[in-house]
């Protein structure tokens, strides 16, 4: 009986993910979901992500437990940005985003960044119709990550290692990490980035401005 | 409909929660549970005060969606660890603590340490029926957390902010952070803590020796 209503909420969640879909490429918009435990630097990324590709017109939904803070941000970052305050909930869904999209001009937008509730479970259940999930896993928080949250890291099409900079203060194998990332998801593109210094950056926008040209492929 | 499930959820988890708390009081066992997102130092932490703490019969649950890595560690430390593996579940419940529970002695135990699922979400929703709920926050997630996941700093009554040796490497307002975990929540206990140099786990241990003498009050 739980499990059956389990699967009803997800049945319909699947549905409007699906819906979201066709309204992206209705709308030439790359859709993006960033993953990621709290203080991954989702956020700090996103802000770097914005000021790097000011030539494309961004928007940002910011998914919170709680305030306004992420949404804040992009915005002195330059990009606009719609907060959804999911009260108690630990993930987005797909319901919450159609109801943000309604409130924006898809028209024109040419990149949908959305970040996520900071979470390592929940999230990856619910797809919201995006083109591509990316996960945002930090230096500190360990090199085990992938192998103890692998639902996340087997769903997604990109892992982002995340404050580099901090690799000489912490006790990191980073082969160990990309190597069981591999074997969960052997498709998913990688990066190493760092806020502080802004490595990666670049490499990261380069790959999203690639993925613009076909994102009605999945 | 979907909310009236959700409360029975919970109803049955109180339930079976109240009964751990008396199977706990009747065996004399201060029991606590760990809450954080993944990657603050939780099994660190644990290792930390089961080898500090080594007059004292202590055993350890520890709950992960997979592996069973950390149960290692423990044992390693020199403290009994069961592993819990939640499968996909983000969180444990009183269930899950009361099966593990009965494969435990408990007569033959003084403290017993949950660590909980890495996420500073859902796990603040599901009492297990332990004395005290704390939580490990780390330098790198942020001076922002209290206020961004307020709901698992309302309802501890310790938080722990851990990777103090990280300060210098991150931008981190120590003031900021305390201010608003006090504002949520009063009365709970304040520790600083690094699992690299060891500050600061004597008064955490010291602390917990006191809860000892008296844990039938919460």
């Amino acid at each position: 009986m739980r499990v059956e209503l389990m699967q009803n909420l997800l049945g319909d969640n699947d549905t409007v993910a699906a819906e979201n879909h066709q309204l992206f490429n209705a709308n030439r918009v790359l859709a993006l979901d960033f993953m990621g435990s709290p203080g991954s630097g989702k956020t700090s990324i996103l802000e770097r992500v914005v000021r790097a590709l000011d030539d494309l017109r961004i928007q940002v939904i910011e998914g919170d437990v709680a305030t306004a803070n992420d949404a804040r941000r992009i915005e002195e970052a330059g990009a606009e940005a719609f907060q959804i305050n999911t009260g108690g909930a630990c993930h987005l869904n797909a319901m919450m985003i159609r109801q943000a999209i309604s409130q924006l001009d898809l028209t024109a937008t040419d990149v949908l960044l959305i970040e996520n509730v900071g979470n390592l479970v929940c999230p990856a259940a619910f797809h919201l119709g995006v083109h591509h999930r990316l996960i945002v896993s930090s230096v500190p928080e360990g090199d085990d990550k992938p192998e103890k949250y692998p639902v996340a890291f087997r769903g997604c099409q990109g892992v982002i290692l995340n404050k580099t900079d901090l690799l000489d203060n912490v006790d990191f194998d980073t082969e160990r990490f990309w190597s069981v990332c591999r074997q969960l998801q052997p498709e998913a593109a990688q990066f190493e980035t760092s806020c502080q210094s802004g490595v990666g950056i670049a490499r990261l926008c380069e790959w999203l401005r690639k993925q613009r040209s076909a994102p009605t492929t999945s």
